[in-house]
């Protein structure tokens, strides 16, 4: 159910990618109660114009050119605790597996309803019976 | 009002993109009682490591590279049963009018507010008066 | 906070992709109560078939192959009438700063609470303490 867009710089490595992509699902299913194989995402590669950070930084944290943006829509009711685990498994996360820093995670999360959902056949597999 | 975000491989035909398109908008029209020419899509197409779903398949469904994923962004209301109904329009109606398996049709809905939207010239055209 | 997807022709020079994207940012600024320096975009660039419009205008509307998509995801709370007001500064902006029509300018919000967000370093910076 989750469907996450990563939105990434064109010089992110095959491996970096890999990377980032699995970082993501392993934290769903970490920290975020998201069922085993549930893995839908929409990656998408950018020039340098097409990243748009603060070139001074904000709230003190400051960006480089291999920013990357995880837009996450999935269903409402988790807590704040959760979400804030979720950040935080993210971003370390990426940190371990790629050795990008962790300033450079911009997460971004969308809370829908459970009957928002189709995946595949044209079932509603979270709606009410 | 609605905005369709729709993703898709780079080996989609444009026939077949055509087809996909007009399908979701025709299921808006006939099931979602979205108003005629309300048709606003962003249409990306991706190299085959950008679409990702389970290698596995997830409640039952199994997925291939021919995968596409609609996101829908529009005013919310609609009931359950209409969303039911989109579903199953749009995934039937892709596979009607394209061959394509509908278990490759992965549907996402966000609902917004009325007032949510500008769709030109800098009106709202959905807010109070 | 505000995390604007920017989908654009190709077509588009970096000139006037650039004045949209600062355009963007300062009506943030100006009419939102978006803090200085919280600038986050992504930017696609599409093929004359991806950005799909209807093709006898919408609402009195007429659309060119021109038109850009605006996505706006920020934080809920903001009124109607800033709303309007920020539809207003975006559409006459672009227009005064490159030359496009204002029909051109879709416009799209979707808000969500302040603790869905993470601008780098795992922090949630506007959740509870």
């Amino acid at each position: 159910m989750p469907l996450a867009r990563i939105d990434v710089p064109h010089h992110t490595s095959r491996a970096v990618l890999e990377a980032i992509s699995d970082t993501v699902y392993e934290a769903m299913l970490t920290v975020a109660g998201v069922p085993a194989h549930d893995k839908f995402q929409v990656i998408s590669r950018h020039a340098p114009d097409e990243l748009v950070y603060p070139s001074n930084g904000y709230l003190g944290v400051h960006y480089s050119a291999n920013i990357v943006f995880i837009q996450v829509t999935w269903n409402a009711g988790r807590t704040t605790a959760v979400k804030r685990a979720f950040y935080r498994a993210v971003a370390d996360g990426i940190h371990v597996a790629t050795g990008m820093r962790t300033e450079d995670v911009i997460i971004s999360l969308v809370d829908v309803q459970p009957e928002n959902w189709s995946l595949g056949t044209g079932a509603m597999p979270y709606g009410p019976a």
